[in-house]
């Protein structure tokens, strides 16, 4: 019987393995991963850090396509199993509020998630520098996009599957203007959507490890459980050859998530098969969304693999939460509130 | 008689001199410059970067003091003539919405306003990087930290003086987390001081000439003028020796304050006197707060030089309105509305 | 029937694969690449960015070869087919005018051409910085250096294979002392290959792609066609973990080649196969030079990848010059003089 | 009795001081220093790194002028006595060879001179980058560009008062993009002023010293003497607070000036006074012009002082021949040709 | 029959393959590498750069572990055949010579030899930035740290395996505070492993090839031979995308081993197969360690291979000394005693 | 009465002036300041950060000279009043302990002092990079190098005035190989001026204030009180436009002198005359050596200002020792041993 639950709905069909046998971590990849691979569809070069959700009983998946021009736009996707994805050559078109196109001259990275009963996608845009951007949808039909919440720069916004306390929630990563070699994980509030304030410093990079002693971000929306909300992040190390990107999990406070009541000191998963060691950014892991069933309490994971394909892995709530719970450290004033 | 008016109240014991002879330039600096000098009290070992206001017949000041430690803090000052100030050796205290105290650990380049009936401080502040903080006064004894506005990296915040549309306007400089090289000015609404949105770009670095070419940031509150909000803002340029701060002007529209009306292709103030040249940094000017009158439509500028001293400067708003429409150039989209 | 047509010669023998069954792109692998591999002659631990000619019925080349001691210097090789080849362990000793020994130091990243009927070498040569250096042979045995055609530092010279309105022309992209962050495409004329002008800009990195947002330069020598001057070059880009070279065509004006007719916003190859990602240096692709058959349209490319082997392309001059009209984007001012 | 001597004409007017009393070095200061001051005329900002001939009896210069929008371009100006000039508000506007408009977006650093019946302005301009622009003129009314000389990225190009085996003669310094750290000075002929090559290096930066350490740029145009081509030029060292310009001087073999004969090891010039330590950029002296007497030997040398001022410092050929040769030191192979 | 001889020990069990047919380089691979891989024990994520000795009839290592948490530390191995090995998943617990905890934060790159008849760790440890940490043992039970032989900072601590001239003598790598871009090899003495002196210069950086172009360090503990003491160490040379570490050999002066009698000019082992050219830092092959059989010239050389693995590769003295001797360079004053 | 009192020798005529009325700062300039000014003899151009001693009833001082070659090298000067400096116009010539010569090719900031009955001089000298240089002299006519206490790269060697349980005690800084943007004091133990240990971390930068924000680094001699070690030390904080470096004061435990008994959280000195704000490096004072009067406890401060002058400043022990002890904070560990 499971210590630990989801607070949440059940997915049966949620794709699925067993994690091998003498597998010590408490995150095990699927066998024949990757499950988007290079030129996926034409015009498209490259797939990676994307965001699916299940969808009138199959799954649907916004896609960071990195075309042949190498720019990054949003596309949509559509499984029966989650794992197969057929993409769509065609980029999201977004209009603004007035229905007017309101189209970002780059998109990446996005994360999808629905809260009460539309869909939002966030994503990084441009904004007279990298910035967060927000979009919602009831059909994956019309895609509307609402005011950017935050100035630049930003990125790895990452909104909260509910509301809290009555108010949106919504983390991110303030920036730099570059390949920023520093960053910590905030948290804003909005009653509306629209007006967002109540900024708090939720986790530091750092720690006694060094996997993360660059910067971290956000990952996959957080998820619901019995101990608090568990997410799943980046965090990144340097190297004499670049960064290396890893995931960690960590648990937020339910009521007050910019409070950290525990934090993995190890990372739960790092750069070790060909398809994250090499591609066009090596050793990169990149976490944007999860899929989970309440039922079962089985999480697969969705993440950018070396910034050139798409990776599922999997574990479950009781054994990322006892993982967690059992190698935690406190970093920084990582568990005050932050203001 | 004057084509441009200042729409606000009348100051006629504003610190006042006649623009010399033979003066080309249409700001010019009071005589007596600075009018605040290296160790002005105990344990204050510069002041510069300063904000002013009326009060009560007489003013009053907030003050970037660096201490003789070399971190700075803000400090209360008073004067019966805005030229000769008497400062507070204590900082000020801040405390949060229930009276704890809530002090900032450095606070610097204060800006100082009222809106309505009541006296806001908006400064740069430390929330896990820099960051602009707001505090409300009525008395200047109580002084009430609101909520950080914007995540970091931020500096230069600018409220302006009166709501528009219904919200409170603030001007800002998304920043990195050190001596920035780059930096435009946005502008962002709130209905109540607490949730902020709308964000929208304003002004961007650059243009013909080179004395902006780095980055530019707000300067004293806006100035209401019968053509548009009057703004002085800080333009940088870069040299092999290090940056050089001079001060611009910019008309910005009265009710949609992101376009830009004209903007001064030229400086109006560049860094030429000893003060100016030379101190803790080499070659900047600036501009914190103003002084005006509406009936003579005189305005006294207020500067920091050099990060080592306070300058004063005078113009009035027809002649700086006439040269900033008469030299006014278009950058690149600082006409639109930003978003 | 071919739309468009080399102007040049037939060459029968020229290397050959047809492209593959539903590959999109204009450009196709040779299926047994790499075609020279790690160490292929004692004292030589890799060749790459290389050039190639037919000569006499069969194929010679000029080769970049990266000592034991990991310096470059130019060796001759021979091939029966284009595709094995006998590379020389000694390498080529050139002289200057007066017969005397003239050696650079280094030398790497040749192109070699018939001009009329002498062979030219251009290359990177050291000249108190990196430099043009340029030789002549018409035998293969004897390598006469002329002046270098240009101040440091530059890299990626091209000569054009014949003259134009009486001058020689020559591509080349002014760089600095180091790993150049920047850098567009020039040419220059020369009425003898000693004195050197008329320099214009060619060809800016940028666009709407990222894929070339960092630097171009010139790859092999250009194609005489019915359209214009076909040009591969190489594009690069930058990441967190370092710079991505891809292959770009464009097509210049024939009687004013520093303009461009059409430049195709996509790359028309990336890194993707393993001796492209993963070497010496990752994610290069660098074409130096061109075989082509005017009889059948068909071009074989040769380029190094990543700093380590040396890579075969197939396109015909129908398909490349199509794929570059109906994808060409007109970035600043390409299509200007550039005076 | 002089034992060297300046072969060229006498100039009775030339501006003069005898050397002061207990002045140990062979250059000395105009005791009325500097000659022109900030704003000098308006709409210009500061006038520095200037150039003057004598023309008609009277004097004639070439002045960068940096506007009040902080950009470079080049006014004309007029003196009776080479001290007290009347500069024009105006730029001078280029043509083309065939009439055009052809003005430089930017222009700085102008040297100037008299070749046979021709005065050639020589100057940093904009060309894709920074480059090295050519005009001439014989009437100081119409001002015709020719090709420019050199690919970017260029500096400091100056070009000799008469042909030497029949070619015109320039040095230049090979830069970067930005700020360049670096710099050693190259030679290059030209048969007519539109092609040039037989480019040799002349002179390294570095030496016994530190004063010209990071870089050096050719000054004046070279002074014909009895012993040798004289040239003062700026060599340039670093601190932690920035770079520090000095002027030397520098003995060229006459028939093939790339050879260096002599070269002072110390510097000849450094900053000491109030108007060279503190400006626009601090401690710079940056010799860009000579007047010459042939009768009395008397050299007077013009140089921008800070970034912001005009200094006239003087020498005999006498004394600064005698002092280059007494303390000269040999760099690097600055006495080889430099091929 | 050898020309050159080791003087040591017998060590019949030495790993051990013969030179593969036609391998011109003087070292090759073991068949079988990488000898230990990824995740060998729980919670340790690598193993590489690595030292063994032989120690009662089997195999003893001191290993570098990078855990879980990304954080390097020394773990003991056993091995029947130094090929396959039991890591203990515990870290080296070490104490002063008090017998206190006196344990690292973190400890990396470690060697080991014995010294008459004590064991001696030397690893790149904390001490307020990277310096060089010593203990030494006798039962490998317990460790005893003596003093840190140097202030910071420093890496690449190697002991020689006897005093010379009474004396213990120690090579070094003065670094900096971050990744060293630059680093040349020093000596030093000590009486008594507490005061160290006499600090000599042994070998540059540089060189006419480029692979040790950017820093070099000492590997393996030095071999004392009839022809002088033969070191391996590494090489650093830089790319556009990162470093590349390559071995070298060289041989020291015996009785002044501050003196170079022969360095190679070229490498003798660069990364070219999967496991040194990808993995956390792609492109390493760092020597820290061999094992040297006196009777037959046998040399095992261990090696960290890209940050992520150990391998093995094999010589004898008879061949390396001889390549090192045909090939030697003389590299700026490497054969002076560096005072 | 004093309370704090210096344990060495009376110097009645120490130069000395009264601290000014209302001087609230602990330590007061010369009036006369600077006391050594630009070219003070010929060949010399600046002199600044030197040391000087009593010596047979004058002065004698080792001074840094910056020659007109901009090369610093070591020159004597001779004293009567310890203001007034005849400063020898040829270097010191060292010997090594055979009486060969032993010149360093640079040498600067040097520190003097005696230990016993010999002097010593301690100053940066280059060993293959910036490192610590010690000679002795009992007669200063000959001076003997001894060998360099450490590895290079360290600056800022101060040796205390006394052995310190029976071994001598060397203050140094760690360095990097440039304009080092880090750095701490440590210290190191001799039984013999020969072989150094014992390496302790003694102060850290930081602290609650800003102007010891970089880097710190030892200062004069430190001078014995009843109290501790009595030391000034430079603090160096960071500006947009360069470093700024202040003096600072503290006391470090006699017996243990790496642990800090009370270190002031102010700067007692810091550039604002204009000597120290403007020169060869803007913004300096390095203190380099004091002379002290055990009787009346008068201490003179000899100190380098803008890496141009010679200035002088004063303060009592009773009266730093006071504003150190009311003015401290705890740094780091700086109270710890630092092992």
């Amino acid at each position: 019987m499971n210590k630990f639950n989801i607070i949440g709905e059940a997915l049966p069909n949620i794709p699925w393995e067993e994690k091998p046998e003498n597998h010590h971590a408490p995150v095990w990849r699927h066998s024949q991963n990757p499950v988007i691979k290079r030129n996926p569809v034409n015009g498209v070069s490259r797939i990676f850090n994307s965001a699916v959700v299940p969808y009138e009983g199959k799954y649907i998946g916004v896609f960071r396509a990195e075309l042949v021009n190498g720019r990054p736009h949003l596309h949509l996707g559509w499984s029966e199993d989650a794992l197969k994805w057929d993409i769509d050559e065609n980029r999201i078109e977004f209009v603004d509020e007035n229905g007017d196109p309101y189209q970002p001259n780059y998109a990446y990275d996005p994360r999808l998630l629905k809260v009460e009963d539309t869909y939002y996608i966030i994503w990084c845009t441009d904004f007279y520098g990298a910035a967060i951007g927000v979009a919602k949808t009831k059909d994956f039909k019309e895609f509307v996009r609402l005011e950017n919440p935050f100035l630049p720069f930003n990125r790895n916004g990452v909104l909260f599957p509910r509301r809290i306390n009555g108010n949106y929630v919504m983390l991110s990563r303030p920036s730099d203007s570059g390949h920023t070699p520093f960053g910590d994980i905030f948290l804003s509030e909005s009653p509306d959507l629209t007006f967002w304030g109540k900024h708090r410093h939720v986790m530091s990079k750092g720690g006694d490890g060094w996997w993360q002693a660059v910067k971290i971000g956000g990952g996959p929306a957080p998820i619901e459980t019995s101990e608090g909300w568990l997410m799943f992040y980046h965090g990144v190390t340097g190297t004499c050859n670049g960064l290396v990107y890893s995931m960690g999990s960590v648990i937020l406070d339910l009521e007050n998530p910019s409070k950290v009541k525990y934090r993995s000191k190890n990372f739960v998963l790092t750069p070790e098969e060909w398809y994250e060691e090499k591609g066009f950014v090596d050793n990169v892991i990149f976490p944007c969304a999860t899929l989970t069933d309440a039922d079962t309490g089985r999480i697969a994971i969705y993440y950018g693999a070396a910034d050139t394909y798409v990776g599922v892995a999997y574990t479950t709530v009781d054994e990322i939460i006892k993982y967690t719970i059992e190698n935690h450290e406190d970093i920084a004033d990582d568990n005050e509130l932050g203001k």
